[in-house]
């Protein structure tokens, strides 16, 4: 009746969203203020006020065709020359409007990259553990082969020992997440160095570019003053996800990018695959409105500080009681090692303490939980006695 | 270095497409009142003031995240309880808020049912010519053959013994759409009839269900009074793919859904694997927003008095002229026979006196040129001169 494939991707819902549902739930029986809902990634901080200002000023000032018509399926012309101005004078890009195809997000900008760049399916695609789990859905969706690189425990940046036993002749491409969900950390120059030597000297050794696919929605949600890096200078071969779901808080109306420098190999070529895979799949345009809005926003974020906040909270108060965190330099997750070696057991007694935390199984990076926190600083104060009953259990 | 079929799909750019470019480049040069340019069906009649109030009263009274947030991935639940009850109301359709799926708009609300439904190579989906080009497109992506019916040159509505001749074992579904683009006629009621009529006799010997796919983004565009059928009153095992592009001009916000009634059959699992689909794609979910924006517009449409006068002005004027015009009883598109055999030749003429009209061989129907009348009245009184010097050449 329907395809099995399809049937089993829409009944298995993710960890995540099961958690989080399972909150709603819990929330109309407890009551909303005894949940620490821990689990999506769900900004709760505002977009930024240019966003309203944004909406008002083309309301009141354009034709409705020129607010909510079709534009070019790669997306506005002036948008783009916008983002590439933009990117030129922030990291000296050197880009131009033509490298840039809007997308409905950061979902959307790696299955269209992801079916324009694989071949067939003995192509292969290699993911860093720890990744977002939904990486494996859209490589199934081109067609391709997931390989998984072990996670680097220690830093958390890339095994490149694993990573170069993990590519093949079929590899096609890597995709890096930094900032990280879930670890939360920021890859280092350092490590963008070693990367790109390695998948240079790979793709010299097998005779075709090897893709690294950076997917960014977190890249101006970064700690500490770290610099954000633009990852084609490490390494020319790279095309670029982006996704204002975070960066401004708009989740839920679908904006994003695929950029792909004119640096990278046969660059023309795969921005017309790109082209090609948005209309198979019937992505048409991205919204509107919104394109015309993130234009005018252009280098605004949402008030990162109150992630800073979280972060310093949680950070300091879990290492506090005993838990062993790794120190988040970006995202807004903090990644907890579990104190017994089944993370699914450990988060099953936090959810018992309305603690909701995902296991970090589905990840590729067992024995870890993430905690979510682009949240009311209130709910994370209110959470530190159930965070302390919780580990008072493994001592 | 990309997917040659990706590379062939971004790099032939469709007629329609081709043609409004160079209408454009055309204006640069002639001027834009010497251009009549009846190539692209995108609405000039201006979204109904609805829209605007909507998305004010939605920025004024709302939090952030609950206008700009993530929903869930089949849409909101308010906004599909909204749908449910002005379809029961308007049609009778006895519709629950979980047999909707919100997209983002009409080419995801087919890419989405196609790959839901699309279990193996071997799979075959019908098209009744003439049809919209892109279908093949989208029927590739879900991985089928396509399988198409020869048009019903008399009557422009179905060839039932060609229908019944293009079905086999492998049929899956066939793709209905009405009113139709690029004929503009309707399907009568004894049109559904007999095509269900042949549809369940088929389904019963083959021993599975064929679906009926009814594309409905001109559902309410519609003249003379025409009544709007309900389709799965006609045959239960219907799918809806809905689109608010062109009823309530707003094709570049990417709006729609999939209704997937109770009636059809394996109807929760044909939703759970469109679900499981538009996961695999990567859509999320549709934008947020304008979920909200169309739960505030149910009902409404643009002006469509003003299609209708295009209608009449253009249908009278040509006919008279001596062009043979297929009657237009719906969406916005005058289906005209072409005065020599080559509708590419025709069109090609017609260009030459800055006339844009779309030979509709790629919609299956050779000999045919679609005219696309959403557009400014003015324009199509100014046209008239081309349109005489263009038949002229035939007499």
């Amino acid at each position: 009746m329907a395809s099995q494939e399809m049937y089993a991707l829409g009944s298995q819902s993710s960890v995540i969203r099961e958690l989080f549902t399972y909150g709603q739930q819990q929330a109309a029986i407890v009551g909303r203020e005894n949940v620490f809902d821990f689990s999506i990634g769900n900004p709760t901080v505002p977009a930024p006020a240019c966003i309203r200002e944004a909406i008002e000023e083309i309301l009141a000032t354009r034709e409705s065709a020129a607010i909510h018509g079709y534009t070019a399926a790669s997306g506005d012309e002036a948008v783009r020359q916008g983002l590439a101005a933009y990117m030129n004078e922030t990291y000296d890009a050197g880009v131009t409007a033509g490298n840039f195809y809007m997308t409905c997000g950061a979902a959307a900008s790696l299955t269209i990259t992801l079916k324009a760049l694989v071949e067939g399916p003995a192509d292969e695609i290699v993911l860093l553990a720890p990744f977002f789990p939904e990486y494996t859905v859209f490589v199934g969706n081109a067609g391709a082969k997931v390989v998984v690189v072990p996670p680097d425990v220690e830093q958390f940046q890339v095994s490149l020992n694993a990573l170069e036993q993990a590519m093949t002749a079929h590899t096609r491409a890597v995709i890096v997440n930094s900032p990280n969900n879930p670890s939360g950390t920021v890859y280092s120059a350092e490590t963008y160095e070693k990367v790109a030597a390695l998948l240079g000297r790979k793709s010299a050794e097998i005779g075709h570019p090897i893709y690294l696919i950076a997917d960014e929605p977190y890249r101006e949600i970064i700690y500490d003053g770290l610099p954000i890096l633009y990852v084609p200078k490490f390494y020319s071969n790279t095309i670029i996800c982006y996704s204002y779901s975070k960066s401004l808080s708009l989740p839920g109306e679908r904006i994003g990018y695929i950029l792909i420098p004119g640096c990278a190999a046969a660059s023309r070529e795969v921005y017309t695959a790109v082209c090609g895979a948005g209309r198979a799949m019937g992505f048409v345009c991205a919204p509107h409105l919104f394109q015309d809005v993130v234009l005018k926003c252009l280098g605004q974020t949402s008030d990162v500080g109150v992630y800073d906040f979280n972060r310093k909270l949680l950070y300091n108060e879990l290492s506090q009681m005993g838990y062993e965190c790794v120190y988040p330099s970006g995202a807004f997750y903090l990644f907890v090692k579990s104190p017994e070696a089944a993370a699914a057991a450990f988060a099953e007694k936090a959810k018992k303490l309305n603690l909701l935390i995902v296991p970090a199984d589905s990840f590729g990076c067992p024995g870890y939980v993430r905690i979510s926190y682009c949240v009311d600083p209130d709910m994370i104060k209110r959470s530190f006695g159930a965070f302390r009953k919780l580990i008072e259990q493994y001592v």
